[in-house]
């Protein structure tokens, strides 16, 4: 077998065997394919795309070239939850106390902020004491005992998918479906999970743009899922402002608790009982109206709030965040304004400007290295289809001394579109794909 | 300007500015950019193509990227001849002495045998005492003194081209009409002639394989020429089956002189005629009429052939080759022939294969060190539309200790289709593109 004729098979439209992915991929990784052979069979693939079979193959042979999590010390049915990435996306920390005070083991590996989208287990981080860091024995003793535990991913998962992912970054071959759905599901497949909900985000703050790259997005990573016998339900959500009132580490953790307390913002208390209820199903709980009124009943009675304590508790977290989140997490005291400049409705929000906005602010990381300052964020009070007068604050910024304020405005100011007509909103949960 | 940004423009449909092409090719080629960036950019610019001008400029750059000839120390218009090269393609080896003999000076560089194709320097070095090595000095002396000279090509032209070819063979981009005409150009533009005549070989033993292909890559090829204000024609040849009778290196020196004395293959003079014609044309010495009479009465009066003898002579080679080319030429006394397994008529020639099968026989090279045998090669005693009987030689093959017989004639068995109809036969000029 010879790379090039694996690049001239997949160049002429061919579809390539297991065989071939395996050959390309693994003598990639290991050093003996050099990396300008997988760039141009990356720019084919770009070009001549990879069918159903050839992406569950490639996710596969990515999937098995690391560490896999085996998750059979815990019990039930696990099911997992993926986000594609937006901003103030912090459902993980509604949905996963839901599930679990459902008795649905939620034994979560999350990932840190990355370009403009904010990431779980930094936002954890703002609670004081909260560990981030388990041994895998106390992960599992944690699921077990409590039924919950979320933690930051240290095994080397799909170390293949990394590899060929920064080849592709320094390419312009990220953006294919079959690449980018092969990517996630690898890492999932190596997680261990039996069933999983995928929250695919489309719009202005996400990767996918459109509906229909999206749904094309959602399709493949179900399609691969199933080939691999697991279960798998993909949620198209609305990403075409940020998710919720609060951006930000401390802030977004403010607003899950408030969410658990009943008092979130409407838009993503639907789509976090939406996740949840589809955790609940392929957990097998149910039918899918059983599952929906039993996880509106664990938020409605405060269950799963206390699982969220217990969340906190277990690792370390101080627990009297639930009670006074505003006393207890960092939240700078410092407060400026982004105002309108017209009157008008709020009528387009070019929302991964917003991501990297507040990550000028200090929330996120331009390098992997870069540290966070979990006191800063935004404050969304007017949210898409809201009118503003002139003058009329649109978010209030949390700032600090490492603030890049001028930047941070400069980029919201772009993102902020002001006209006389007011936009037609998008439902949060925009399609299904099952 | 970042490579990424390059790579992501071309494979979105874009146009490479010259600031671009150059920025990319000389940083690949300065070791700056990374060779896996250019493979993408090369598999962007298989499926996106480069248009007119992007593909001058590409020539251009890569033409200033080494040595460029300066012929000015030869007075007169220097026309010059390329071939894409064929199988028994013996035709600089007329052409030459044809065009020299009517004053236009013939100052050619030529290459060696590279894959099933002969090179004209390997041809020239069956002649005993032939130097196919002069100093540029020596080279320009002898063109002015006796109006040609034929060496191999020891300048740096292109090296960029070389550095790309290279990495294009290796990711299955070679294929693409844009590059595959930049990269002729650009050592044609290096070698300084001021008018080029182009053999466009089509056919199973070229490298384009139908009309289509070869008439699109010489359109390419006569507007980069034209966008660099220099006179070109392409001629779009027959390569459905050898040229000539002969095939390999003694065995075509000895079918050139032949063909000096007018005792060629009527197909193959008439390809030398009209090459010859054109490069008279270009060069100014009448109109195509004019040109084609001027041709045809330097071969028949003997002319040519006595510019072939002063070539011999003046680069130190036997001239009595010229009288008796079958006692001067080393050809093997070994032979062996190739028979038709059925009767009828040879009704196609896979002729990329008979050019390998004499690579096997000794006549060229797998690897660029290995040496030839010039004493080897093939006589074919049945042309294409030929009708042959079972058992009847097809060709004489003329063998040696070195020559691997055994997967030679595997190779013509493969390669001779014989059939109860006779074939429709191509006109040798198949079209011509000014």
């Amino acid at each position: 077998m010879r790379p090039y004729d694996i690049i001239l098979k997949k160049r002429n439209g061919g579809k390539l065997n297991k065989e071939e992915i395996n050959y390309m991929v693994m003598g990639y990784v290991n050093g003996e394919i050099p990396d300008y052979q997988m760039a141009a069979l990356l720019m084919a693939i770009y070009f001549k795309h990879m069918d159903k079979e050839e992406r569950a193959i490639l996710t596969e042979v990515m999937a098995n070239s690391g560490d896999k999590i085996d998750l059979s010390p815990i019990k039930g049915i696990k099911v997992d939850k993926h986000s594609t990435g937006g901003v103030g996306d912090k459902t993980t920390l509604v949905v996963a106390p839901i599930v679990a005070s459902l008795g649905i083991p939620v034994a979560k590996m999350s990932g840190r902020a990355l370009g403009h989208t904010g990431g779980t287990i930094d936002k954890l981080e703002s609670i004081p004491g909260f560990k981030t860091t388990l041994s895998l024995n106390e992960f599992f003793e944690n699921v077990n005992r409590f039924g919950i535990a979320i933690v930051g991913q240290t095994a080397n998962l799909a170390p293949a998918d990394k590899k060929i992912y920064a080849l592709r970054d320094a390419t312009a071959t990220v953006d294919e479906i079959s690449l980018i759905a092969s990517s996630i599901m690898s890492k999932k497949l190596a997680g261990g999970a039996d069933a999983f909900v995928l929250d695919v985000k489309v719009g202005s703050g996400a990767f996918m743009k459109t509906f229909d790259e999206a749904r094309e997005l959602a399709e493949a990573m179900v399609g691969i899922a199933k080939s691999h016998n697991k279960k798998a339900v993909a949620v198209l959500t609305d990403m075409d402002e940020p998710l919720g009132k609060y951006v930000g580490n401390s802030l977004e953790v403010l607003e899950a608790i408030n969410t658990l307390k009943g008092l979130g913002d409407s838009r993503f208390t639907e789509l976090c009982l939406t996740l949840s209820s589809w955790m609940c199903y392929l957990a097998g709980k149910g039918n899918l109206e059983e599952c929906k009124s039993m996880v509106k009943n664990s938020l409605e009675s405060g269950k799963a709030l206390e699982k969220f304590r217990d969340l906190v508790r277990a690792q370390g977290g101080n627990p009297e965040v639930v009670d006074n989140p505003d006393k207890i997490l960092p939240i700078s005291k410092n407060i400026i304004y982004f105002k309108a400049n017209i009157d008008g409705y709020i009528s387009k929000i070019d929302t991964e400007k917003v991501g990297i906005a507040c990550n000028y602010l200090g929330a996120g990381r331009a390098k992997k290295e870069d540290n966070i300052d979990h006191s800063v964020g935004m404050k969304i009070l007017k949210k898409l289809g809201d009118s503003v007068s002139k003058g009329e604050p649109i978010l209030e910024l949390y700032v600090n001394n490492s603030s890049n304020i001028e930047t941070s405005l400069k980029l919201l100011n772009e993102a902020y579109h002001i006209s006389s007509e007011r936009p037609v909103l998008s439902n949060i949960i925009i399609d299904v794909v099952e």
